[in-house]
């Protein structure tokens, strides 16, 4: 292993992610100075002497190994380039399973949301999931319980690709009862974690990876949030990162969807209720562009205004002659006359001496 | 009654709401040329010959008298004033009910949607009419079936001011199911329409109908709408006038929000999901403006960056010292025992012999 990717690795134990002052560092020196600073520990770099004393990359490269996990840094085929977007890029990547990550990220979408979240944010999530994957896109998203985890699942049910970026070490699946589904990520699609192997899920550690998910998509969609979830910080990651932002609604009552309404309110997402819809959102301007849905087309849908008078004013049981037919719709009688002869001729009406009604297999509800 | 007054009733019993040509005459030559022209029947204007040979006014006055309605005509105190905003506005109104319409337009909300409705969309539809009505605004419906229906029955449980517009004459309650109802807005607040009394309520009158409600109100909500709901008319007639307009959002599986999420998603519709926003939506700037919702306050709120590390990285259970605070923090000890000082003053942190774990009181939940 070069020295710089076993300096990346272990500034991945010794800086939390986000650490401004030795991204700059990094970018100024490169992985190996950085790392000889942090461990000398002037100055501000004082505060990682703890860690310092603690280090041992050779013992995490050894856990890693164990779980079948390699470190991934920039520069590398398999790094993610939508990454280097952030104001702080990871120090390095993680990752487990068999998946090119710089491949699979490309075309991807974070499904996210809540962990509390209700049954219908869990079938949406995985519905949403399923389709895009069905179409291409790889499913990104954070393993937690709720909405996350249903999008993973949707995503493996029609064996689509999907990732899963930890906030917890990579030998360390978080949450404990999402070990199984991490493994089946980690079988077919990518593990990955910004922190060393054995690092704790520690509340600053999922912000931080909440903006890993949303840099490393094309795009972010939350299913369900509530007001206070994590995945709003995703979607504002996204956001700031110029990336395209969807969000599903539910009823008003839900506090779940509550985030979400939040955020189509404000114009920050657009609000999407469909695979095809999540792929017009983050695909290509037409390539990827859904229909509008329809509704149900009707027997009366192609006629012109005049025809649409009479018909609408034509009785359903009793039979109008034509001076009525001319009261109700306004025409002169010999243009009744003829909207009258299409009308018979379309199956929308029927004439007996001199008489019509609406036909009676056209169903013709006012529109109110 | 005046002449001009007259001649308008009479246009309203001859010629359809939205008439171009006519509405033209009527600007040109004002009601009772107007009249005598539609009366003469030259050329384009022969298509009224019927109704012309049917007209009988004093008949239609008799009848509107027999109800206790009046005929409101442009120019009237109690002419709402944003009809005027109409390509095509009302020859007149036939009124019924004691409130001001043109006062009480002033301030009114549309609350609008499908007939076929959930009991989700009903329950949402009295709520918003109520909180909105409750605020001092004038809600404005169709007395139809469903989100109608429920927008005037809410308004009227909070003893609001409520107002129909009819697509039927003024003296044929449509539909025949609400005729008790129609009733009661007409005992408190106004029942309208803009065709003659005893017109019958054709498809077209409903679509003329809904843009009156639309010109009328100073917004319009759609509480639930299918994609082939009338109400996305009236939308898109406010719309048109540059009025503010909201939907509310459902269940992605509900096809009866199908409706208001197209048009939020096509940025025609803000999302609404209470009677603030609502008022929030088409009051003034500032005066009507509500708070964002916010999510459940957590004891950790206020903490600073350092201050929230540190407790994210103490124990629930057992005891850190001081070199495990640093290193899970990545802090300096002196920095380290400042912060754990000001937690244990909040009540956040416990000491024990120079170790430290979060209070037992605190719930700290990771943000995931």
């Amino acid at each position: 292993m070069t020295d710089e990717r076993l300096a990346r690795a272990a500034l991945s134990r010794l800086v939390e992610p986000g650490d401004r002052l030795v991204h700059h560092l990094l970018v100024e020196h490169g992985p190996s100075a950085t790392l000889d600073r942090v461990r000398r520990g002037h100055g501000k770099l004082a505060r990682f002497a703890e860690r310092v004393r603690r280090l041992d990359v050779d013992r995490d490269l050894a856990t890693a190994a164990k779980v079948g996990a390699r470190v991934v840094v920039p520069g590398d085929d398999e790094w993610p380039e939508r990454l280097d977007d952030l104001p702080t890029p990871p120090w390095c990547l993680w990752v487990r399973g068999p998946a090119d990550l710089g491949a699979v990220s490309r075309k991807s979408v974070a499904v996210v949301g809540s962990r509390v979240c209700t049954a219908y944010g869990e079938q949406l999530a995985a519905d949403l999931a399923a389709g895009v994957a069905q179409r291409g896109w790889t499913v990104i998203s954070g393993a937690a319980f709720g909405i996350d985890g249903a999008a993973h699942r949707g995503t493996l049910a029609v064996d689509g690709v999907t990732v899963a970026a930890l906030a917890s070490g990579i030998d360390r699946p978080y949450p404990s009862g999402h070990a199984r589904l991490i493994e089946r990520i980690a079988e077919t699609g990518a593990v990955l974690s910004e922190v060393a192997p054995g690092s704790a899920p520690l509340r600053m550690r999922f912000l931080q990876r909440n903006r890993l998910i949303a840099a490393m998509s094309k795009g972010t969609v939350v299913v369900e949030a509530d007001l206070r979830s994590g995945s709003l910080n995703t979607l504002g990651t996204a956001v700031d990162l110029g990336r395209p932002v969807g969000a599903c609604p539910g009823p008003v009552t839900s506090m779940t969807s509550a985030g979400c309404h939040l955020k189509i309110r404000a114009g920050m997402a657009t609000l999407v209720t469909r695979a095809a819809e999540v792929v017009d959102l983050v695909g290509e301007l037409g390539a990827d562009a859904c229909d509008e849905p329809r509704g149900e087309e009707r027997a009366t849908d192609g006629l012109d205004p005049d025809e649409a008078k009479v018909h609408d004013g034509l009785p359903h049981r009793a039979w109008a002659d034509l001076s009525e037919v001319c009261n109700v719709s306004a025409l002169a009688p010999m243009q009744a006359l003829a909207v009258l002869a299409r009308l018979v001729e379309l199956g929308l009406a029927e004439r007996r001496e001199g008489s019509w009604r609406k036909a009676r297999s056209v169903v013709g509800q006012p529109v109110g």
